[in-house]
C-alpha cells in the first residue's frame, strides 16, 4: 500500500497517528502551510523544511489558470516544479471557483466561471478536477465539491446532493489510489443530519481519507465547534480526517480534541503580510508602537530563525518601512508557531495529557480576547 | 590600527587587497549589496552570508528618517539591529537628500529638505551627518558631499568647493578613525582638472579611504570610463578606493581594471524585483515566454541556492504570478553573480590574468548589446 493511516494512540476523541505517503510520513495531527501558486508566500522551501513542515497544500484553481497543470506535469509534477521534497495536498479547485471567480453557470454537470486574473472563461467538472490534480501529481488530492453558506438549509441540502454525485464521478475518474490518495469531502453546513447523510454516502465510495468541508466559512466559532462535536465522529476512525481551511491556534486545539488529524490554512502567511504574529498570549500586530524599543525576540522559547535572530524592534521597523523581509521573517515565525502547537498536541496525546495542554494553551492564548 | 588597507598584488592599475576592519577583513576588489533601510531587500542576512557578502551598505538618509539613528544606537548599533555580522558602510545621506527629497534650501552651512515619506522638514549638515553615522555605527562612514550633474561645469565647480569645505568639517567632527573609518569623496564630474583639485584638497585631510562620487549619475558609459582613466590614479594608492553607486557587471570590470577596490549598488536587488537576472551572456528578463518550459537553472555553473535548486520555468512562473519568493530567489542569484564576478577578478589579479578575464567576460556579457 502506497498510502496507509497508522493510528498510534488515542486520547479521548483525539488521535496521534502517521499517514504514510510515497513522499514520506506525515505525523498527525498536522498543520499544512498553504502554497497557493506553488509557493508558500515569501518562504523558500528549504526554510519550510527547517520549520518542520511535513505537508504543504497547493491550489488547483490557481495552478490550472497559471501556469497550467500540463506545464507542471511536463516539468516533472508539482514536487519537482516547486522543489518541495515532502508530501503535497491539492484541493479540488471548487472552493476558489465558488469564492474567487465570477460564476457564469452552475449545473449538475459542472461550473462555468471567469478567471479572477484576466476574465477568461473556464469550465470545471469533477472529471477535469481529477485530470488537473493528476497532472499536478500531489500525494493527496480532493474530490470536486460545492461549499455552500453553512446556515442556509436549502442551499446546504442541494450542495450535499451535488457534492455526493460529484464524489462518485471523481471516484470513478480516479479509482486507483496507488500514486495519489483521493479524499472525499463531507458537507452539510451546521446540520448534523445532513453531515450524517453526506458521510454515509461518502463511506460507500471507500476513500483513503475524508475531509470536513464547509466550516470556517461564516458560522461562529461555537457553531463550528458544536458541528465538529458530531461530524468528526461520523467519519471512519481508521482513515485520516482533514478539516479544510482551519488554522487559528484556538480552532486547531478545539478540532484536535474532537479527533481531526489534518489541517491547512493561509492564516499564518496572510497575517504575516499584515504584520500580525502568533504569540502564546494571543495574536499581536508587531507594528504597534509598544515594540519600538523592544529588544526581545517575538517569543522567548521559539526556535525559528526569526526568534533566534531578530528583535521585536527590528521586526517592527521592517513592518513600518514596508520591507519585503518582514513577510518572510514573520511568516517563518507564524508557521513555526502552528507546527510547534501541533507537535505539542501530538506529544500530549501520546502522554495522555491533551486536555490539560489545550486548557492551558487556550487560557493563555484567549486571555486578551 | 583598527583599519588598514593591505595591498596584496597589483596587475596593471588593478589591485587585489584586504581592508582590515573591526568587523572582519574585506578582500578587495569587493561589491557591497545595498541594505537601504537596514535590510537588503527580500534577503535574510544568513542567506547574504552564504552568498559570500563581506560588506553591506546602508543609507543614512533613510535610517535617519525611519527608524531614526538614536533608536538604532539604543538597539546596539546597525550591526546588532539588522543582525549583520560583517562590515557595514553607510553613505552620508547627501545623495538621497539631493535625489529623493524635496530640497527647500541649500547653502554653505547645509541642506534643508522635506522627507519623501511624510513631507516633514529636516536639515542635514556635515556635522549632523557625522553624528547620525556615529549613532548607526557602521565600520566605514562617508563625508557629507554634494553630487552635481556631471557635465555642468559651473555646477560641478561649485559642488567641488562645497564638498571640500564640508569634508574639512566632517574631518573635524570625526577626527578619530579608531572605531569608524571616515572616507573622503572626490567630486569633479567629468572634468579631470576639477577631479585633480578635489583629490589634492582631500588628501590634505588624510582619510583612511577615498571615494569617487558623482559618476554613474547621467553621463554615458564611455564618459564614465574616460573619467575613471584619470581620476582613480589621482587618489593615494595605499588607501582603498571606492566607486559609489556602480554595480553593472561591465562597469565593475572596467573600474577594477582602472584600480577601484570597493563598489556598491542597488542594481542586483532592484533588477530582481523586476524579474531581470544577470547571466554570463547578458541581462535577461526571466518572465520572457522563452523560459516557459526551460528546465535548466538560471546559470549552469552558479553555486547560489536559486541555481542549485530551481528551474527557469519555475522562476518564470513566480515572476508572472507576482510571487514574493521571486524577489528573494532572483536577488540571491544577482548578488551572487556580482560577488562571483569580483572573486574571479581578484583571482585573476593574483594570477596576472585580469585583462584576459575582463576581455572574455565583456565579449560574452555584451554580445547581445
Amino acid at each position: 500500500m502506497a498510502f496507509s493511516f497508522e493510528l498510534v494512540k488515542s486520547c479521548g476523541d483525539a488521535r496521534a497517528g502517521v499517514f504514510h505517503t510515497p513522499h514520506g510520513d506525515i505525523p498527525t495531527p498536522v498543520f499544512a502551510p498553504v502554497g497557493t501558486q506553488a509557493t508558500v508566500k515569501a518562504v523558500p522551501p528549504r526554510d519550510l523544511v527547517e520549520l518542520g513542515a511535513s505537508l504543504v497544500l497547493s491550489n488547483t484553481y490557481h495552478l490550472h489558470l497559471r501556469p497550467g497543470s500540463e506545464l507542471v506535469r511536463e516539468m516533472g509534477g508539482l514536487h519537482e516544479f516547486m522543489r518541495w521534497p515532502n508530501p503535497i495536498l491539492t484541493d479540488s479547485g471548487g472552493f476558489q471557483v465558488f469564492s474567487l471567480a465570477k460564476i457564469s453557470r452552475i449545473d449538475d454537470e459542472g461550473v462555468t466561471f471567469q478567471s479572477h486574473i484576466d476574465g477568461s472563461r473556464h469550465r470545471f467538472t469533477p472529471e477535469l478536477s481529477m485530470a488537473v490534480q493528476e497532472n499536478l501529481g500531489a500525494d493527496i488530492i480532493m474530490c470536486f465539491d460545492q461549499c455552500p453558506q453553512p446556515k442556509d438549509r436549502a442551499m446546504v441540502e442541494a450542495a450535499v446532493r451535488r457534492t455526493q454525485a460529484w464524489a462518485a464521478r471523481c471516484r470513478e475518474a480516479h479509482a486507483d489510489d496507488h500514486r495519489q490518495a483521493l479524499f472525499g469531502i463531507q458537507q452539510g453546513g451546521i446540520y448534523e443530519d445532513l453531515r450524517a447523510a453526506s458521510s454515509e454516502a461518502l463511506k460507500q465510495l471507500d476513500f483513503p481519507g475524508y475531509a470536513i468541508g464547509g466550516l470556517a466559512v461564516g458560522e461562529s466559532k461555537p457553531e463550528m465547534y458544536q458541528t465538529l462535536d458530531s461530524c468528526v465522529q461520523l467519519l471512519p476512525d481508521n482513515k485520516p480526517r482533514y478539516l479544510m481551511g482551519v488554522g487559528a491556534p484556538d480552532d486547531l486545539a478545539q478540532a484536535v480534541l474532537r479527533g481531526v488529524d489534518i489541517f491547512d490554512c493561509v492564516l499564518p502567511t496572510r497575517l504575516a503580510r499584515h504584520g500580525a504574529v502568533f504569540m502564546p498570549d494571543g495574536q499581536v500586530n508587531i507594528g504597534r508602537s509598544a515594540f519600538i524599543r523592544d529588544e526581545r525576540p517575538l517569543q522567548e522559547d521559539c526556535d525559528c530563525y526569526t526568534c533566534r535572530t531578530f528583535s521585536r524592534a527590528y521586526l517592527r521597523h521592517l513592518v513600518k518601512a514596508r520591507e519585503l523581509l518582514a513577510h518572510t521573517l514573520l511568516s517563518l515565525h507564524n508557521i513555526r508557531f502552528l507546527i510547534r502547537h501541533m507537535e505539542a498536541m501530538r506529544r500530549a496525546i501520546l502522554d495522555n495529557t491533551l486536555e490539560h495542554y489545550v486548557q492551558s494553551f487556550l487560557e493563555r492564548y484567549l486571555q486578551a480576547a
